[in-house]
């Protein structure tokens, strides 16, 4: 299976996510800052993945405080801060930091509080894996015989600390028999469909079609679409999900066409503080990523750009949320999840 | 104003658009070959423009038989052949080679026939030009003041003989000061949105601002658009239209938020002979125009691909048709359109 991110003896080892599907590159540090600068740059992307990312961000700081004698809790505090800026829409970021911040390691060794942190950076990382096998086990139940079903962007190995939400289920579903096909949509501008899910399915052995974002209505309409699964960044207590821009036409396509829509995500992913999508904040990125491929100008030079990462899909699109404690709906208990 | 076709003393000149927008290089030719593979190419595209052009090409085939003395009528039965098989979706090809094909040269000398031939491709251009004025006329009366309008692709003088269709009109808006922002929606596969429209608004002084195909939903959910407007590639007896590929979801998304959606077109590109949408015709384009940029590969080699270049509105989400004899609405009265 693809290693996204590794922890290897005080290093980081991660894919360098940038360079798929021509390169398979795997880049080590032991500097929090190259993790920053490799969840801003999209090397490190997928929001459980950025989690588990930023959580080994810290535990590179403390191991580095430790061997250069320096304080380890000003480290750790510089660190997060450093770490929580990189990208604002994926709540998992936030969530994985605070675990690692309010960890208790008063009174311990430099040595101890080190390990610690380690400890609960490789914690969040295995506990996002076995939540992938069990999102994988609780969305099966939903996917009919001879499935046929579309995803967008990349909710896979390649976003995850295990095999992934939406494709931890379509990888689950295919060894089980029951999918007939697979469409991505490439995602534009980024294209992680096309770069990372085709190359992440193919390399599972799981065919795969690549369509534009704007075909996916036009298979739905052409009855080729039983089912719409798809990760995401953050949800709402009310269910309201940011995921990649696309996301959203995907869903009221759905909608239009009767076909069930499914967000996949970990307990991580939720975030009880904001009671409906208005309150997450939406990163724009570089108009760049739309306007260029590689050197090469697609646009006039200075035209206007809009260019947000995701949308909001409204809950009352979803026709259900599959977690690690199973499919569930609106109102959540955060409680039980 | 943008010449994208001009027909020059017995040779036809063109804007090879497929170099847009870096670079604005105009070819001339008198061999119809070279305007069939323009047409296939995408160096002539919009289907207004390539029946302008299918037109000029059999006058090219009628005027070289008559300089090397060949039989007129067999050279532009084959140049039309030649020039119907270029693509198969847009009905304009049909309906000016059927004009070309149909116009009484019985009695005439080669001169006088070849004349005919060149004068019938002439008119067909400058009808064009015409309806492009009435259609912006007509559409005119349709768009509020203030007014925020999305358009995907491009249905602007670079589709047609004159200042364009959809882009017509919001080209005629803009001079009376009603236009407060358009958005072009890039328009994966060949960019089209990027690569034209946004270069021929440019050019005209019109700002705007280019999103991504599956930005369009996120747009008219946070209320930045007030209406759509597009171009057709034909539209069957019923009003299903055929439009470039993400036409589809834009009208979807435009249904849900309850906005107005508006296709823009000639007589010309309305088919009486097809009963419904399900009847035309689509052209499926490499998938290499999805899976590449120049050389670069943006999806794992060898991955499955389905790319059709345009989908099927059905007439219940198209609000109404903005035709050279005014706005109209399905079933169509054809004997006055």
């Amino acid at each position: 299976m693809i290693k996204a991110i590794e922890w290897l003896d005080e290093r980081v080892r991660f894919l360098d996510q940038s360079k798929l599907p021509g390169d398979e590159v795997y880049l080590e540090t032991d500097q929090y800052e190259i993790i920053a600068q490799a969840i801003r740059s999209l090397q490190i992307r997928g929001a459980p993945l950025i989690g588990i990312a930023a959580a080994y961000g810290v535990a590179l700081a403390a191991v580095r405080a430790r061997k250069e004698a320096l304080p380890i809790a000003s480290s750790v505090e510089e660190a997060i801060s450093s770490l929580r800026a990189t990208r604002p829409t994926a709540v998992n970021l936030a969530w994985a930091l605070h675990r690692m911040k309010t960890l208790d390691v008063r009174g311990c060794s430099a040595g101890d509080a080190c390990t610690r942190y380690v400890m609960e950076a490789t914690a969040i990382h295995r506990e996002d894996e076995r939540m992938c096998r069990q999102i994988a086990d609780a969305g099966l139940k939903l996917i009919p015989p001879e499935a046929r079903i579309l995803t967008h962007c990349n909710a896979g190995a390649l976003a995850t600390g295990g095999a992934g939400t939406a494709l931890g289920v379509i990888v689950a579903a295919h060894r089980e028999g029951k999918i007939r096909e697979v469409y991505a949509s490439e995602t534009r501008p980024a294209l992680q469909g096309s770069r990372l899910t085709a190359w992440e399915l193919s390399k599972g052995g799981i065919d795969v079609t690549l369509v534009t974002d704007s075909t996916a209505a036009f298979l739905m309409e052409q009855n080729r679409i039983d089912l719409v699964i798809v990760g995401a960044d953050r949800i709402a207590s009310n269910g309201d999900t940011a995921n990649k821009i696309g996301t959203y036409s995907h869903a009221l396509a759905a909608r239009h066409h009767r076909l069930p829509f499914y967000v996949a995500a970990p307990r991580s992913t939720f975030d009880p503080a904001l009671p409906d999508g208005s309150c997450i904040p939406i990163e724009e990125r570089s108009g760049r990523e739309m306007t260029h491929c590689g050197e090469m100008l697609l646009a006039p030079a200075g035209v206007g750009t809009y260019t947000p990462a995701f949308d909001i899909t409204p809950a009352s699109l979803i026709t259900a949320f599959i977690t690690e404690r199973g499919v569930i709906y609106p109102p959540f208990d955060f409680k039980s999840l």
